[in-house]
């Protein structure tokens, strides 16, 4: 799983018919201390996350079984709002 | 998922069998305010799926779903047509 | 899927007893107007594509699926042999 | 599998069902004789690692069966705590 | 699956108990005609491959698959030790 800043929605008329109730959200994937990049992920998302929350994707399987259709052509979806994040930056990192 | 753009089509005569009924294209992945870069995705289409639109392309599971056989040898497979994309920008980000 | 050229071929004697009957690629993924690079990635292939030739390579099941086996120990296959590619460059795309 | 460093814990409350007894941590992978990145992933953890402690992780199915429920979202997962690494670094290595 | 070469060996004592009968070996993934890099892939291995020596490493089920246990918690394996290969450097390649 990856951590992202959720940065929009997007919107599909024609699609395929297994994803017709599904919410789709932007997500930027994020490092620490490190400034947001470009890359986007979709994800599909039933928690109701919103732009500027930040949250936990999963990919393949485990995005599927997030949205409780194993059936559909996902494969990312959020699976958890994230409220506290505690972590040594890289300069606190000791020595390898 | 990603979103891409379709930038065209490719022709396979001598393929796998369970590919015989199906439809290629190559997609651009982008990022957001970025742009196009030169990287280039192979993804079965049954939405019919113009040069030049934006769409969400799935890997694995998902993408055999999305064509209607589970049992066919691809992994990427346009799943939607975008319609509208509603994003902050980088520039636009909160500052982490 | 991506697309890629064949540049050779490996042999492996001590392997895994379920890829005893298997002919492995050397395929160097390739994006559009753009040089090889020097990444390799290692397909089975059961359609007898030949060096220089440009092939559609999928991962995972979709591989295994392919070679007509789906408990053997492989995750890349060729496909698809490259008839024909029509393509937007980079430089022709739309500005976005 | 890779190799990473734990770094941290992440918690969230609004999260899938499937994942509420779950740990999370945040593990930097990590190469042999260089600086670790700033790139960062998520992780469930069911073995106790600690920061600054070297581990194990596996992606998709494999941290499933990890945690040993088949059927959380969840796509990577400590799988061990590695006591010893005995690796020759780049600049011992035989020319290719 | 990739070529890389065996350049070490990690061991954990702590770990998930469907890997307890496992060796785990380290792989530097390498492209041709270029100098090895620094990122390591930890792969399971029952072939009885050695420090030096060049393997393929396969992703996902296909490494369940060869090491016998489709229920433990690996996703890279070493699949084959290899004796030869026999490539086109990039250079040789004809233009695209």
């Amino acid at each position: 799983m990856f951590i992202g800043t959720v940065i929009g929605q997007l919107w599909s008329t024609k699609k395929v018919a297994n994803l017709q109730s599904l919410r789709f959200l932007l997500v930027r994937p994020q490092g620490l201390n490190r400034a947001p990049n470009t890359d986007v992920v979709v994800a599909a998302d039933v928690l109701g996350a919103g732009v500027g929350e930040k949250v936990m994707v999963a990919y393949g399987r485990a995005a599927r079984l997030a949205v409780g259709d194993e059936n559909c052509s996902i494969e990312a979806a959020v699976v958890g709002i994230i409220d506290n994040i505690d972590a040594r930056g890289p300069d606190d990192t000791a020595p390898t």
